[in-house]
């Protein structure tokens, strides 16, 4: 044992990385590959069992207790954010740096790739010996495995607002209590999974998009409906921007201001003690 | 950031509402917006989709785990009652002041009216899409995404005890222990759902109700079976108030009382303590 | 307010019981009470639906959750058994005094009792609208929705020990740790539920089958299967027995034996401690 | 009571076991056999009830909760590992000392053998009723109920990656965070269970087939498909060194070494401090 842990201490320092905010990317990819991973996995499942091994709902837990098991992972490291949007979130309310932003992004994306391509290798052999193998459309269709495609009844404005819905309601609940992000996914995915597939985090989408776009599903995957990928992708930060002043006008600035007007209020008592001090001094 | 972080604060000033009545009340709001727009956003997607996208259970999910998240996302400002029923018991109890019910009925009749709204957007283009788009009754009849209506086989008499049940079942499992609420909705949507969809909550039933009457299903909405709607928005109120007599019959008085009795046998042996000292001093 | 008050503390007064046991089996009957109406409604609402409201999972998620909530309710006050088979095992292991046992599963009975009869007055309307109302066999029977019945394929010898193993593993995980009930109940059901609908407590069994003998299912409720209805009430302190064995002899005496060792090897250095000490004051 | 409490001591001290490692390997065996007997029982009755008691989800709640409660049964004790995988990457990190794996992975066999034993029982006059009694292969198949048996689009080149993904992914999530298991377990089964029904434990999964070849399904258990069963008894050990290996790169060793890092800069900080007092005395 004592040359096991002597070997096991050089590795430790061979690939220790001392810069925190690579460290806190890293937490981000592996938290966001977990999230991915199980989510698409899941979809996955139900798609190419024909729904023996699956069902909606199956998906909808799978993705809370992904999203659960990716935050515990990284979040003591990074936060957990494992989503651009949650990352933005923070930002604009001055809890997280802006430099972060775009170095989480990247991660996160990256992650959310890594997850996509280990699904796809864990079920290549029933996707090759299912019916609709890289089909885009139609019953048998097998994109919407990895990236979120909008139900063939929305429009682009619908869509639009789908995501921003769906984000601005995630935002709200994170805001509130961190701790919930797992049951919020669920609970969006119980609610709001019908028009497009619950996206609302554009690393989750993107990731596995540009996979899927590689292995096989072709440029379709980002021209389908006239460019459907930029909502999924962009739209979420509108959503998060207005689920922070949704928050913050609702809740946030009264609990806030309330804690500003009692530290002003004792601040001013210590002012008039020490004055009377003062004053009970010089007689 | 600097510049960010000075920005914010001013904003905050400017939003900050002093009144702690109308805080709690806007909080109470938010949380009941939380509660409606998942929950019905889950019946919207289970009835607009065919059953593709969701079943029975996951309305009672999401009912259950949206009142869960309304609580987090208020309970420190509000309490989290979600639900007139729960402030009428709170103020039967003597916990909570009777001014604070009219106040709290509204608020949290207009956020389920806003929440209602939020899914009536998100799924615009499905509503319209779909074949029973606006339908009163029939197998396709979209208006009870929104209020309940009692099932062909329940009579007046019934739905009457339906929600009296309903009711004190919840008021029951929440005077005891304040954080399952949302295990207790969850609970009752899987036990008692089948009659009328268990509302046991006027305001998740009244805001929705007036807002799909103004969103196109027109005065139905409260004609349905000879004023229907006053059930699900007063009977709660009867049914709280059994919740409240079942509960301290059977369980807190004799805690109160238990209670009592110990601080009045501490009093006695003080005062005899007290007695002796001085009689000892005087010796 | 204030008068409200003084009439709430003279009206708590009037009915405060200082009797103990009698308090403790008051709230083990709500607690019953509670477990049994949303178990036995998620049944009703399973069978009298004709499935649209319920399936088995409903069904499991309810006696696991209703569990949760009726050992919460009265948990504090009476330890939350809500199953003679437990505080059965509890007085085996010299935890509880023999004399509760008695008490306890006549007022878990009466509380099973009551809440059988909630459920059928709740759902009074749709058993009459249901085909197969009142009905004891076939596939529209709902004397299932209280009592639990064997399956056809059950054999008496089978169904025996069907209620050993499911009230042993009861008893080995509660024994284990205390807060898991609603747990446990949730995973017989998922795995146990099949032969005879996992009773695994007489009282859930009991109180409700007298309620529908009473209510119109007659004496077939007792003469089924040449007095099926014995095995739910009996059989399940045999496998409470076995359960407490089991864990006993694989945990629990192992932990118990080294609390002791260590106690007297404390004892037994004092000992050495105190006998130096009096030699050297004797030096 | 008294004689009741003697005697309980007595036979306390005649069964007490006084070796740690057997005492801790018992427990494994009581833990693993809660495991395989929910998790199998689950299995039989889906199969056996004809999808009318359950489904794949039930199947994945099931594992999920029984490899919780497994845990809390045994935790405190041996540490819950459940699973020769998991004490494989325990011993790997030098957690635990290498001579308990046998040990464990010995008696976590014995205690999946006995669940899955336990559930034959059960279910034995079901079994004996069902129309594919005994059968290998075809939609009857009932000895999926005890070990896993690969899907038909299934190439053993896909299985081998299938195992070893599932058995990364269970360990990466419980280096990160222990008390997840049940969590990840149920993951796992939502979104990896299409391809050969997740075993990721050589235990659940050798101890069953064991007994399925006892009880009457024969050497095919073993000769299927050319020796799969070697799959999911050994693949999961290189599953689980990946794993190990995905944790430390990515999280494990920068937090240990920032750890190693900071007690290195208390203890220069000390040494320069003692320095500085000498020098100081000096002068």
């Amino acid at each position: 044992m004592g040359l096991h842990k002597v070997g096991l201490e050089r590795v430790s320092r061979f690939f220790q990385i001392r810069n925190l905010l690579l460290r806190q990317a890293m937490a981000e990819c592996l938290g966001t590959l977990i999230l991915v991973m199980f989510g698409t996995g899941a979809v996955a499942q139900l798609v190419l069992s024909g729904g023996s091994h699956g069902m909606f709902l199956t998906v909808n837990f799978a993705f809370g207790f992904a999203a659960t098991l990716g935050i515990l992972v990284c979040g003591q490291i990074s936060g957990g954010h494992l989503n651009p949007a949650v990352t933005f979130a923070l930002c604009l309310l001055g809890r997280e740096r802006w430099r972060k932003f775009p170095t989480f992004f990247l991660f996160q994306t990256i992650g959310a790739f890594c997850g996509a391509a280990i699904i796809f290798g864990m079920y290549y052999d029933a996707l090759w010996d299912f019916p609709g193998c890289f089909n885009m459309t139609g019953k048998t269709a097998t994109a919407g495995i990895f990236a979120t495609y909008p139900g063939d009844h929305l429009t682009i404005v619908n869509g639009f607002f789908d995501q921003i819905i769906g984000t601005a309601s995630l935002i709200v609940c994170i805001l509130a209590i961190a701790f919930t992000v797992g049951f919020v996914v669920l609970v969006i995915g119980l609610s709001m999974g019908f028009n497009s597939g619950y996206a609302v985090n554009p690393a989750r989408d993107l990731g596995p998009r540009i996979f899927s776009a590689m292995a096989g599903w072709g440029t379709t995957v980002f021209s389908f409906r006239n460019g459907w990928f930029l909502v999924p992708t962009f739209v979420p930060f509108i959503g998060s921007f207005i689920g922070v002043v949704v928050y913050q006008v609702m809740v946030g600035f009264h609990v806030e201001g309330e804690v500003r007007d009692r530290k002003a209020a004792e601040h001013e008592n210590e002012r008039i003690r020490l004055t009377n001090v003062k004053t009970n001094n010089d007689n």
